[in-house]
């Protein structure tokens, strides 16, 4: 089942630079290991803030919370989950199949 | 350039079923081919409700405009666009590419 | 997997109260069905308003939309659909077994 | 009588650890009590939110709010609370009985 | 209980005239019946409106609501229930005495 | 004139608890004074949150605001007054007799 | 006591043109008598909408409705009213004097 | 004095094709004509939506509301004004010369 | 050109008492000379909060916006600004007059 | 492509004076640079906040996001994009050409 998830970055303007580095390159190390186990389909910043819409897959939503629970940034995130239903003019998945 | 588009139906719930029946074929006719012209990327139901996510594709605001009034259901759609930036961690373009 | 459903009825005050009867026994007669199959668990009406929350259980959202759909109401309906994830603390399904 | 809950931990990012850890095991001890005494009857977290949905039973709202305080976290809870009405397909209670 | 309730009358500005006074003067009678059984205790207009706040007292939201439908306005109405709690420095029942 | 006056307590999770209870010993016996002399005419409390809806009694706003700041908590409280007109149904004043 | 007043004039936009041109007159003219009685002291356009602000002023809330209620145009307006309290620094009455 | 405009056109989905047709050209020229006049700066369309933001410029509100009310459309037009102040960075008029 | 301006004080509930106390002194001071300099033609407390609205009159928006940023409490103040447009039944400047 | 861009800087209230004028400049310096690369078209202040409108212009999403990060208040800065179409009565720029 695919998801439409929203995530807000709230990390303070005066937080530690050093320990936002650090965070940061372990999301991008998480994103990649959920992305090859097919939980992260796409992902793409909205511009200009610290924010991302990401399409992401799982067999329901207590496997879809554990993923997003796993992500580094994690504390500091405010998610916003939406179930997706297939839709018969989907070009990749007509239909859901 | 890829958008995310939250498209809202407003069909009244006492519309002539055989306009809504035409337009609905139309509709669907017109998807493929928008699907076809790399225009329509993905298309998602929001279950229960008559309103659809959608994943679009052109080259800036303007082409994406005319693409969403050449929907047959146009009059009656209250659409939002989100510009979509490229994410680094994104599994199928990654950093835009 | 569970959903929490709201459901507001946006029936017109002027509306055809015997069409209104008609639809008020086909959906009760519906939610019967729903409740039988599984996909209704529990419903509420909120006090002083054309409105509802229900607990739906469905595989996935695109089951839980048909099932919306087919409620003889459905073209007056406003529905919110809210994914759910299992507590640990869940007294009936804890930890969602 | 029934209410719907909806409870959000505000606990900062940056708060004691050890103090959480104390604080979540209290709570699922003290959720395990109100579930004895009837009081929870469902709990659901939201996916990705440190959210959750409850069903609560309580004699009224002066009952209930002292329930709610009486939770080991209730200093850092925002809680919107929605009294519920029998509803007559309700499969499990139909019509409040 | 007690419930803090707020309605509001959406009755068309070209609605015909003999129906509206037809209609007030039969919510005006069913108010004093709910009020002499207990049900409204207090009612003001808020200036300006045609919304009302009320206080009124039920049993449980099953039998509020069921007052709620029997005012002849009942399909105008738009009506939002917030269930109160007792306070310690209430006047009139302190500690909901 | 009768006003509906909203307060939220804004205490901070991690206030000092002694400042805490000196306050609400203080200001439970303003409460009493105001009580007293007819400026708040009843209080509850909102179920779940540190929140209370109060029917206030003052000549006017400008009165009104002063019995709000001689609060204890009143740096800490986010107030919302609304006036109330007399309703012609109003089983205790009448037409606001 | 003075009261801000923001009125929204709910006209059609498909309305009757001699019914509005019949109203606005009528309208102008008990603006003018409200205005001689001192219940209207300063009245503003909003640019570009059919909205207005107001300076008003009454005895209580009670009276405000009355003349709110006597304006032509009261079944077609959505209006919000604010009551005003003395501010120490007002140029015209300091203090509220 | 510089103003930023949204405009959003309510014109019914099932309104009549031709008083459309008509009206966008009347809008069309009325524009012409507002630019020409150095009211109208810039314009642009919302994609996805009957909605526009505009640049405009008026000595004050008064007559930037005139300028509004002369448009054709003005009856089914739902108008947002914000004033603007000069910026000293602003590439063409820096601070506001 | 009037304005209409709301201002709330944001002044943290544990701010130093001192600096308050200045700051409130200072902010009287520069009120009056606003005042004398018909920039504030009229002020109100909005009862119960630490905000006020205000009419002000200046040349324009970038004249009002240094006017505001000359209260001693700006830093702490967050504001909004309304334009205004002379009406026709305006008591005190008919038109604009 | 253009792009409405609005920006809340949310510097504390408390913040360092000395920190923030070496912001303010390297901010009003980095303005100058992206003005002359064509990327800010035009500024303005929103009267009494700190807060701006800008156009800006930009070939996608990706390089106005780049271009927003690179301002030195980026920290503190809460920004909202909005997409714009070409409007065939725009002045300068009529149909986007």
């Amino acid at each position: 089942m695919e998801f439409l998830v929203h995530i807000e970055v709230e990390w303070p303007a005066d937080g530690d630079p050093q320990e936002l580095a650090r965070l940061t390159a372990a999301e991008r190390e998480r994103a990649a290991q959920l992305a090859a186990e097919g939980r992260i389909r796409r992902l793409w910043r909205i511009p200009g803030r610290r924010e991302n819409w990401g399409l992401w897959e799982a067999p329901d939503a207590t496997a879809l919370h554990e993923s997003l629970m796993s992500l580094p940034f994690y504390p500091w995130l405010s998610i916003d989950v939406e179930p997706l239903a297939a839709h018969p003019s989907d070009p990749e998945r007509p239909g859901g199949r």
